[in-house]
This record gives C-alpha cells, sequence and structure tokens, in this order.
C-alpha cells in the first residue's frame, strides 16, 4: 500500500518470519535477504534471495525500506557498511560488532559493571596453558567470534584435554571461561526504540540440554530477588550500544548473584513466549523500535512456558489438545537440532497448569531429534 | 513445505488475512481466490486473481488445499457446488445458504426457539403495507439478500414512507422487522470443529452508528445474565447446520430478554478482540475447526475494547502512544465507510483502562471518514 512503512530484514528464518507477521499486523511492509529457496519468512515477506554478503542485494533492502535490521548477529562489516551508507539500520553496527566477539563483549560488561565470569584471553596454547594455570578447571573455551547453540566450544576438565580443545575451536583466537556452577539459568529481554524508550520483560527461566535452549518460563524463579539488578543492566548495556531494537541477556544464578553470560542484539528463542502471553511481542516491540513507534506494554497478565521443537514435529493435533496450547510451526525442513517450532503453554481454567506443561514437554522430547 | 496443512480462502479483504496471519502461526499453507490486485490477505497467502464465481478459480483452489473456507457469506451456490464437487468445504453449504437469506434464517431462528422480532414476509407493496399494519411502525424493512452494513434497508416511521421504502429495497423480496427498542446490542461468536467440538466466547458489547459496528467490547454488561442463554443458542444453531468453523450471533437485549437479530457463518468484526485479549482467537479457532483440529481456549484473562478504524487511519505513532493499545492495520485503500483497520485496548498495570478506551475512541472518531 502506497505510504505504508517499510521494514527490511537480514535474515528469513523462524526469527524473520516471526518479525515479518507481527510487523503485518502493523501494516508494516517486509522485505528480507535471504539464500535460502524455502525461507520461512518468505510467507510474509518480500524476499531477495541472495547471500546475507551480496553487497548488490542488500543495498537494494536498504533502497527500498525506510530500516533494515537483523534476525541474526553475524553480519560481516561491509554489510553493514553497504546498508548504513543507502538506508537506516537498527540496532547500530555497534550493537553487532560487541556481541561478535566474545572477548570485547566481556570487556563492554566489564567497563559497564555487569559482572561476568573469570575469563582470559587466549591466542595460543601456550596462552591457553597459562589461562586454565589462572582460572583452574573445570573451564570452557570458546572461540571469540561465531559461537552459536553450543558449537566453536570444548571443555576443559583435565589438563590433558587442553590440546584436543585448542584443536576442537580450530586454533582460533578464543576466550577462556571459568566454569561456574550455577543454579538456574535466566534471561532479559528489552527493546529501546530509536527516541530512547526502553521496555525490560520480566524475567525469564531457561533450560539448555546438549547447549540448545529447551524450555522458557516466565515468571522466572528469582524474579523478585534478581528484578532490578538485571533491569538495571539490560537498561545499561540498550544505552551504552545506543542499541535500537530488541536484546537479550543470558544470566546465571550462583546462589544470591546474578551473572552475565552474553547478549544477543535482536529478538531472541528465550522470549518466543511474549508472543502467547505478553500484550507486545518481543518481535512486535523490535519492529515498534527501529520505526521509532512508542513501545507497547510488556508484563504478561498470565505465567507461560515455552518449548522448543528440535528436530522433528509433533503431530499438530496432540499439540493442540494440550489445554492452553499454542503451536508455531515454523515450516521447516526437519533435520536433527535445527529449531523447527515452539509449543507455548498458557495457564487456563478448569486445567492445572503444571500438568498441560509437562505434556507439552513430553510431546517435544518424544520427536526431538 | 511437503507434509504441510493447506487451507483455501474464499475472499482475501481483512478477515481472510487475520485468517491467513493466524494460520501462519500454525505452519498452514494458505491460497484464496479474491479479484482485487491488491487484496490484504497476498501479504501472507498465495493469490488466485479471480472473481469470486470463477469455477476454474475456486476448482483450483479446492485441488490445491484440503479444505476451503469463506471470509463471507454471500457466495453463490454454483460457486459453493464447484468447491464441494473438487474438495472439502468448511462451514457447509447450508449454513451460507441460511445466512444468506433474511426469511430463512429467521424461520431457523424460529424452529430451534430462539427469539427473534415480529416480522413478515414482503414481497410487493401490498404486501408491504399489509405487514406494517400487523407489525404497525417504526419497522424496518430489508431485502432477503445480501443486505450488509445498513445497505438493503429502509426506515418506515410514517405510513407516508412505505412507497419509498419499497423502492429503495429495490422492490425486492424483502422482510420487515418490527423495530424492537432495545437496551444494548450482544453478539456471542462460537467456533464448531470437525469433530463436532464446540467452543463459545464471552458475550461482546457492540455499539454501532450508521450501521456500521463502532466498537466490541468485553465482558459486556450483561455477561452473567446472559450467558447461557447466548451460548445454548450458538450451540444449537452450530449443531442444527452441522456448522464447522466459528460463527456470530448478534443478538439485541431489551430488559431481561435477548433476542436475535442475525448470524454471520464466519469470523466477525464483533470478534477482532480475540486477536489481542483471548487465549485463541476467533481466527485461529476457526482454521482449527476446519482443519479439525482440536479447538483452543477462549475465555480472555483481561478485559479488551476494539474499535473499528472506518474510512481514515490515525497515526500509527499516536495509536501506540495509548496505553494497551494495539494496532492492526489492514492496508487497505482508505475510503469513507470502509473498515481500514482497528485497534484493541488491553488493560495495563499503572494506567486507567477506561482512559486509554476513550482516547482509543476519540483517535478513531477523529480520522472517520
Amino acid at each position: 500500500m502506497p505510504g505504508a512503512m517499510r521494514l527490511g530484514i537480514v535474515g528469513g528464518g523462524q526469527l524473520g518470519r516471526m518479525l515479518a507477521l507481527s510487523a503485518a499486523n502493523l501494516g508494516v511492509d517486509c522485505s528480507f535477504v535471504d539464500p535460502a529457496p524455502d525461507a520461512g519468512a518468505a510467507i510474509v515477506a518480500r524476499q531477495i534471495e541472495a547471500p546475507y554478503d551480496a553487497i548488490d542485494a542488500l543495498i537494494e533492502l536498504a533502497e527500498s525500506t525506510d530500516v533494515v535490521t537483523f534476525e541474526f548477529e553475524n553480519v560481516p562489516a561491509p554489510a553493514l557498511d553497504a546498508i548504513a551508507s543507502h538506508g537506516q539500520i537498527a540496532p547500530p553496527p555497534q550493537s553487532l560488532a560487541a556481541s561478535q566477539d566474545r572477548l570485547t563483549e566481556k570487556q563492554l560488561f566489564d567497563s559497564l559493571g555487569i559482572a561476568v565470569a573469570p575469563y582470559r584471553n587466549v591466542e595460543s596454547l601456550a596462552e591457553l596453558e597459562l589461562a586454565v594455570e589462572q582460572l583452574g578447571r573445570p573451564a570452557i573455551l570458546k572461540t571469540r567470534r561465531l559461537g552459536y547453540d553450543g558449537k566453536g566450544q570444548a571443555r576443559i576438565e583435565e589438563a590433558s584435554d587442553l590440546l584436543h580443545a585448542w584443536e576442537q575451536v580450530g586454533e582460533l583466537p578464543s576466550v577462556l571461561e571459568a566454569m561456574v556452577p550455577f543454579d538456574r539459568e535466566l534471561s532479559v529481554i528489552a527493546t529501546r526504540s530509536a527516541s530512547g524508550e526502553v521496555v525490560v520483560y520480566p524475567l525469564t527461566e531457561n533450560v539448555h540440554r546438549a547447549g540448545i535452549l529447551r524450555t522458557s518460563t516466565v515468571p522466572a524463579a528469582g524474579e523478585t530477588a534478581h528484578r532490578a539488578q538485571a533491569e538495571t543492566w539490560a537498561t545499561t548495556l540498550l544505552e551504552e550500544l545506543n542499541h535500537v531494537g530488541t536484546l537479550a541477556l543470558e544470566l546465571f544464578v550462583r546462589g544470591d548473584e546474578l551473572i552475565a553470560n552474553e547478549f544477543a542484539p535482536r529478538v531472541h528463542n528465550s522470549g518466543h513466549w511474549t508472543i502467547d502471553a505478553a500484550p507486545t511481542s518481543q518481535f512486535e516491540n523490535h519492529v515498534r523500535a527501529v520505526l521509532d513507534l512508542p513501545l507497547g506494554a510488556v508484563r504478561p497478565a498470565q505465567p507461560c512456558t515455552m518449548i522448543n521443537l528440535i528436530g522433528g514435529m509433533p503431530d499438530a493435533a496432540e499439540v493442540l489438545a494440550i489445554p492452553g496450547a499454542k503451536l508455531h510451526d515454523y515450516a521447516k525442513q526437519p533435520r536433527a537440532g535445527r529449531k523447527i517450532g515452539h509449543i507455548t503453554v498458557v495457564p487456563v481454567d478448569g486445567h492445572e497448569h503444571e500438568t498441560s506443561v509437562r505434556e507439552a514437554i513430553e510431546l517435544a522430547e518424544r520427536t526431538t531429534v
């Protein structure tokens, strides 16, 4: 429609798809760049079928939209430059840059007073040996760049693990992190608009297995105790980066302490529950933020649990027969370890919420590959 | 995606668009037939650009989907026959037929014990004179077929209005209805699945002006008093018609009494609030119903008011600045009297809900054309 707001998205997987679906309600016209011929966002947005680093495609995206945003943070700098010189970009390149490198990310946390686990920069086997001496074992070695869902990581339990670990991270610049024994994993999702308005979602409690998020639950155990700290950190981070859009900060709880793990300068898997249980989803608030519209309310009226569907899709009828269950099918080809959908469960009168949650988890686990 | 459920929709206006958007979350692949080159549903579904009575297009729709449904009830019988003989159809043709003719609709209500205002069949000016004598004045003359948003209607106040009224309805077969002075207008939305499962949304209180719906509010004043009656009527109607999908029954409240006005065998404007305030929207439950999936919960956790945007679109930033306001922009060309979007307002902590509702109504009224 003439005069409609136009949003460009780099990436058309499930995050791009959910961004475009929430933009559609606002009458926002979406386009995206993605090389996959069966990209999930194509159902609701115009696709420019091209690799993420195809400069001409990115320029086309920038020139045909009001603002360009991202469903992932690992955008090469030349791509960012091309977009920025041909249009508006949000979040700003410094947000993506800070999260692309584990070392600069931790240094940023340090500089902002956001607690992190002890870490060391590692650029050689010799430095790894020294770092392990200083931090002790167990520890975890992670490449500085391009880490995702447990890839590019190696655990160091024994002194004899060092060489193998160094090889496993491809002998690339890495960070050694002390393994913090934590009680719980939380995340806090927050959105900052182009005008500087900030909203912070309640803390989400997350369960990972094999490095992949399995469930997210609100309210998190620890919401009351840790809310203020998490909100301060998220807000500080958003403002320091001059971030525009949604951002997720992953946290560990150890006793009374919060420790930041990492942040993602984008909508995040642990915020998918917001579609069904918050007045405004993380996706809609991201869209509002980058288009400089007022942000929407974030406090859920009810508890909610989100369960990822990994590698296999349960029968839709079985999912929807669970009281309070909503199904999100990303229409992706099933593949082992691949997130292809999620279930959210909200309370329904006359049914035990915990029972529904347990049923949904069991169903998801039966089809997990 | 191979193996995905496939839904066909006749009509790609805002109702088709919102059906397709909710189907997208479930991973359902949608196609629709609509003659408009800028049909709203095209954003999220494959369009077969053809008139609604183009039999080859309808056959293509039926053969390329698992089930065909409708965003409007005035589907010609030959079109229904073509779809039914080449695929599945829901709701069934008898639901559409019953609602297409005001006389058969009222006779159906009578036969099911659903109270209606006194009425007379009118096929000539002479019959109109007799009917006015029997029912008294004021009364309202409505064509039996194709009535919509106050068109094809004429009010009879004075004896001298008869000839003009008869001309105004095009001298077509009509129904004269006694004008029932009512206290409030309500509607009840209900969904029945192919397996016979029924869910009934809470009563919605509606305000019309100039024959066009302006606002819908839940909970309705009268929810407690009239809930059981409305639920019985809606369920009886769904079952009598063997209806599959969502249905809306419009009601008048006169003192302690409920009187049925008419029904729509489809998702309905007075149910748009369900997108933002019910656990499962009328659109999603319609999709679930016609695909024979279990239906979702319908009880809202909070109150909600929906405000139609008619003929003009307020500034998105102004809408979204209202606490608890969600904007739905159908991406339609503005035109006087045309529904081009809606606002829903849900309560937000720290803000007076009624104030937000009033602000949204004022904003909508300022841009109404």
